[in-house]
């Protein structure tokens, strides 16, 4: 048991400081010698856990979209107008990308390894603000002739912002300042004449 | 003369290259046999026109510079309100980052450079949209009452978000229709109240 816990924590050191190197430098030049360097361990004791850079990185990746799933599927919700829950989700969102370099390294990759493509995490997050703005035109906190697409492609874009200024230092108040003022503006446009009273 | 215009037309074809190459695969998986292969040039032919990979690197990251300088420098805009230039310098900014890769790649190098710490074009990028407000609440063309730094955060988040979004294939539309979605949003409280008619 004792050994478990140890090897769990251990893991748990290196996803962390394989996540500093990765939102500091990008996935790229995270080489596993930095890592190790990062964690204080050997090179050794990271191959015992992950079989290659690779495998560290989609570790990183899962624990974001795990974070992601969470924030979706958060049972205190359930009663709030759907929109209410697409700006609760935003913010929960912004203040974990601030707040765990884990999950802000899990995006990182993602963006990373989508080599021009749509990154994996971003496609979920889109499914995910898209779903909540459909239940909210269900539910009627949506008004009735808001473009459900252009505005899933509003949030998206600043809610992409919200993560990239994320990783520069000391910027957690302004951006959960930008995403206020954003939403402040946005949602009357949103609400109005909605058959539910918005958030 | 003729010499010297294969020079700039090559010197040319290589910065294409290599934003295409960096706007893919970001600069540190940028390598100059990418570069190479991507433009159809030996590496020899890169190496007369550029000594490394880091000169590269800073020839894309000013041509971006000189592009956003370009737009802050726009002389149509010296008879409009501030706030309408500062909604046109965005504007503009994305349709640049939407069609042109060798801007995109700058920016993007900006922030693979970074290394942590604000890179070096968001903080340009910043500096402007700061003094535009600015401007615009010596103008009167920004209501009295607003908070520069809030909504400069704010326009900061959405335009990174589309600048990171540009790099997505196909997204021209969506991301032209989030920036216009969120100005249609936002300026009504920017201006409501100002001494002069917003944009």
């Amino acid at each position: 048991m004792q050994r478990q816990r140890r090897a769990i924590r251990s893991r748990d050191v290196i996803l962390r400081a394989a996540a500093q190197v990765v939102d500091r430098h990008g996935l790229t030049a995270a080489t596993l010698s930095r890592v190790s360097k990062q964690a204080g361990l050997s090179t050794g004791a990271i191959y015992f856990h992950f079989a290659d850079k690779d495998a560290l990185a989609s570790a990183l990746e899962e624990r974001a979209a795990h974070a992601l799933d969470e924030l979706a599927a958060d049972r205190s919700r359930e009663l709030a107008p759907a929109l209410t829950a697409m700006v609760d989700t935003t913010r929960e969102l912004a203040r974990l990308l601030a707040r765990d370099v884990v999950v802000r390294a899990g995006f990182q990759v993602s963006c990373d390894r989508a080599e021009g493509g749509v990154p994996v995490l971003r496609r979920r997050l889109t499914t995910l603000l898209t779903q909540l703005l459909e239940d909210a035109r269900s539910d009627g906190s949506l008004a009735p002739g808001v473009a459900v697409d252009e505005v899933a492609a509003t949030v998206l874009a600043i809610t992409v912002g919200v993560q990239i200024l994320a990783r520069q230092p000391d910027t957690a108040r302004t951006v959960a300042l930008a995403l206020e003022r954003f939403w402040q503006a946005t949602l009357p446009g949103l609400t109005d004449g909605a058959r539910d009273a918005g958030p």
